[in-house]
């Protein structure tokens, strides 16, 4: 490894040593004090490179990446305000663990706080939102610096996704020459080892994490609370990217059976969806232990009083209050032993692997005979049955050309997702909606939002970059102004070629805030919280070459099925009347709670 | 000033604050969490509200209209990552010391931190870009807490146009509700008075600033080295928005003219243009005192013996270098005392207001008699005349036919610019182009950048803010990447009734490239550098209701008269090749530097 130059020495061994450690994908944002790190990832042949053009969308993409891998995604950018636009998604990757290895060049420090064009104070940017932050020291070609250098990339990458995983920030300090330009003397014929591997294949430092479990007398004060429950209930909330490929449903669904507890499985929680759904229960019912319908009705069954929760806290409000109001133990088991836990609710928080946790329960629950209380399973079977059925009259295609109701466009995209399919699902009220309408299904449906900070403002980058990461169908639910919002997110859609469906449903302005007391003050309301804005969206698909189309709800289950068996990338507009939208979702809400009552 | 529940009155009584200490304008995104802010702004009577709904487009606007006038500007957003979207422009307020600002609303202490929703870290979320930050005590009806909050909202205020102006940032702790609902008992009706005006009509406390000048021995130190210098220059970089509605151009031109040194303007230093340009010197020439064509030709000339200079480097990469290469005595006026000196000349730092600082001068050398270095000036008037004539010569209408130039419309966007009119240029090539081709006019032409961080993130809204503070036509010249970066700033033409003639660049990626070494490593040069885009910009005229018209640079004159007589948003396109512009550039700096060598 052989270098015209320090710069390009520094950049090209980092990128090396972070290959090695496995990162297979970077972001990257044009710009000249990056140059050195620009070439050397373009030049490495087993890092997928993505360009984009505008950072906060880069950003968000490479996030969508990290969080459908649960595999760190690095991004880079120049120096300046290139690496402000980074934030938001950093913020989101530190709220929602997803592993993110950011890599911002800067002025070299000779250079710093001197007015120099294009420098600010870039040290420490993120404040506490990253795992780990470093400054590589100067290029040059001298052994100590490169043994840092190099152990400096294998400790970024394994703290993207140490026990916490999250973002970690690397500030890259060059100075000219930046390109791949001969400086004589600069780096030492004699230097052209830079210790690559030490003399062998791999990495500098290879790094291995053990996984968190309990020890027998921790599982036995578990076991016994499940065991003598009444009414025990597992909570699944939004999970980690690392969780969604490991926890393994069937094994949840099996603890499950064995102690009696319903499932509540969050749309994020990857036990909503998938091959585990369909397990039969012993007993007779519609369904499986698995339940989705809870945010329309859980308020009006009985209270649990043992709960087992992983994920993040979960979507919906009413389980929310229905977990706070409840007299119940609750166990929380959180894989970095962190407080994800707004209702305060919990009275044991185990620091453990989910995985762990639930095959070390599965494994010591094997033998014993399952005595569940039937009548507790009931109570939520038939509750679930009759959300459906209500539901499911409520959305008939008749009644939706009466009523345009942006719940229906949810509903049938998770049924009518192909399997497998990787659905994301913007903030505000469409993953509320695909939480309550979307209904358990044996099919392999990941389906992901941006719920560690949640906002609106990197979705379809987000989505694009989860498309990025898998072959299968990509479908996008968002509304118009997280549509706005990252409008130049769709370049990606050509420049990196992902193909998706993005259905657009379109209240114009913020639908959401129908939902909030504010909504009773106008003026400010239209002006400054409805904010509508007119755009007709059609626009974007001329300039970014997408084909758009608009479909009204009648329409829509046609035209979602033409374009998933269609390649390119389609837009479905929907246009809908949100105050209209939140009376009817208020409206089922109750036809749901009577018929249950009933 | 009574209030319905402790959200309510907080809002109320930090508004009115505000607006009493001189708070005019601000600008919001919607968001839940902010609702008692905004509620209170937009109720206010003088304060003009501005919707946005991309935060980061929002910040950029307040930037620029805070940019324009040099009074801070507030922004509202919700928590999250709204706040974090603020960010770059935060950095640019920073750098370029203008008053910003920030008002982040956040969760209630005991949610953060819990996993609830939209919770994120945001104490100190500009780290040390703001010049001040303070998070608010949670709302109550107290009197203590009142004080607090009125002084808190008084300092803010007036810590953005300090010393050293830039962004303060307030993080706003609210509790539900958060709107103007009526809770029993939460805000006492005895505590209507909430200390306003303290029985005065005026603020809580009146703030006012000093101005730093020179004692008579600094000032005898300064005149004695102009007094002996054979070659005295004076150099004006950007200017602080503060001064420059605040240094009188016309009293930096007679102390020029005392004392024999010609004045290089930047474009944006508010020196190139004005009626002070026309003032006769007693000598003959086509000028003035006032120099504007030295990029193309300084660092053929002598080199000066004592430099006096105000504003931020210059953006002229040659002017910067000949100082650097000069034997002088440079004295850098700065107001903040700052060592914005990225060259490092500088002997001397005089901490004082540049207006002081020339007024002092004027009044001492008033009596004297001006005994010039005819020499020396008659060398930057030749060199001038010779650089206008070989530029007009290059520029005629008939070349631009056979070869397009970007040079050339920054030049007749400067010299057909209408009195007076505000000019917004973007980073990258515009600005160096403004720089080159802008040549020295007797018009109140406002030259405007972002120059503190060179982002090319958020063009469109600073200009479109810069704009909404005056009545004066509005120019923006752009790039096509800052064009496609800040599409959603676009939004502002109609929501916030901004009219604007968009000139638009576009060579279809990042021109700059060509300039630097990189060009000549293809791979990465166009994929990961140049990054051509293909981008049919007209669909975003349809999108945003402007009038979009393609232009060639030989019909652009007339087009751009004909939008500046018009009303509404026009933008004008116009295609160029980068590549053969900067032969181009190359080409016309030589022919200069050979005419002045004849």
């Amino acid at each position: 490894m052989s270098a015209p130059n320090r710069a390009t020495l520094w950049g090209r061994v980092l990128v090396d040593e972070l290959a090695k450690g496995g990162l297979e994908a970077v972001c990257i944002a044009p710009g000249s004090r990056s140059t050195p790190l620009t070439v050397a990832f373009a030049a490495h042949p087993e890092i997928d490179v993505y360009s984009h053009l505008d950072e906060r969308s880069a950003a968000y993409f490479a996030l969508g990446r990290a969080r459908r891998t649960g595999e760190p995604t690095a991004l880079v950018c120049t120096s300046g305000t290139a690496a402000a636009n980074f934030h938001p998604a950093v913020m989101e990757a530190d709220r929602a663990r997803v592993p993110l290895l950011v890599l911002t060049a800067d002025r070299p420090h000779e250079l710093r706080d001197s007015g120099a064009n294009q420098t600010v104070d870039q040290v420490k940017l993120y404040g506490d939102a990253v795992r780990w932050d470093a400054e590589l020291p100067d290029p040059e070609a001298d052994e100590r610096k490169v043994r840092t250098l190099r152990t400096t990339a294998a400790r970024a990458l394994s703290e993207t996704t140490g026990t916490e995983p999250g973002p970690v920030h690397l500030n890259c300090p060059f100075r000219k020459p930046l390109e791949p330009l001969e400086v004589d003397g600069a780096v030492p014929d004699d230097f052209a080892e830079t210790l690559a591997g030490r003399g062998r294949e791999g990495a500098f430092v290879e790094t291995e994490s053990g996984t968190q479990t309990l020890a027998d007398e921790q599982y036995e004060t578990l076991l016994e609370a499940l065991r003598t429950a009444d009414r025990p209930l597992i909570v699944a909330g939004p999970a980690d990217p690392a969780d969604l490929g490991r926890l393994d449903p069937v094994t949840v669904v099996d603890v499950a059976d064995r102690v009696g507890a319903p499932i509540l499985a969050d749309p994020l929680s990857g036990l909503r969806f998938g091959s585990h759904v369909d397990r039969d229960r012993s007993q007779d019912g519609d369904g499986t232990v698995v339940r989705g319908g809870y945010d329309g009705y859980v308020d009006a069954l009985s209270a649990p009083d043992v709960v087992l929760r992983v994920g993040a806290s979960p979507t919906s409000k009413p389980l929310r209050h229905f977990l706070r109001d409840a007299e119940a133990r609750q166990f929380v088991i959180d894989p970095a032993g962190a407080w994800r836990e707004a209702t305060f609710t919990a009275t044991d928080l185990l620091a453990a692997s989910p995985d762990a946790v639930f095959a070390g329960l599965e494994e010591r629950l094997e033998d014993e005979d399952a005595d569940p209380n039937e009548e507790w399973l009931a109570e939520f079977d038939a509750a679930e049955r009759t959300h459906w059925r209500v539901r499911n009259a409520a959305l008939e295609a008749d009644a939706l050309e009466a009523e345009p109701f942006e719940g229906a466009i949810l509903a049938a995209v998770l049924e009518r997702a192909p399997d497998p399919a990787t659905v994301f699902v913007s903030n505000s009220m469409p993953i509320r909606d695909a939480d309550r309408f979307g209904r358990p299904r044996d099919a392999g449906l990941t389906v992901l939002a941006n719920r560690g900070a949640s906002g609106i403002d990197g979705i379809t980058s987000t989505a694009l970059g989860a498309g990025s990461a898998t072959d299968e169908p990509l479908v996008l639910v968002t509304g118009d102004l997280a549509f706005y919002h990252d409008a130049n997110g769709l370049l990606a859609v050509e420049r990196c070629g992902v193909d998706a469906t993005i259905v657009l449903l379109n209240n114009d302005g913020g639908g959401i805030f129908h939902k909030l007391p504010i909504e009773e003050f106008e003026p400010p309301f239209t002006d400054q919280f409805k904010t509508p804005h007119g755009l007709e969206f059609d626009a974007l698909g001329d300039l970014y070459g997408l084909e758009f189309e608009r479909v009204t709800p009648a329409e829509f289950a046609d035209a979602y099925e033409r374009s998933l068996a269609t390649d390119g990338t389609q837009v479905l507009a929907l246009e809908f009347d949100s105050e209209a939208n939140h009376r009817r979702r208020d409206a089922l809400a109750a036809r749901v709670r009577d018929a249950i009552r009933e």
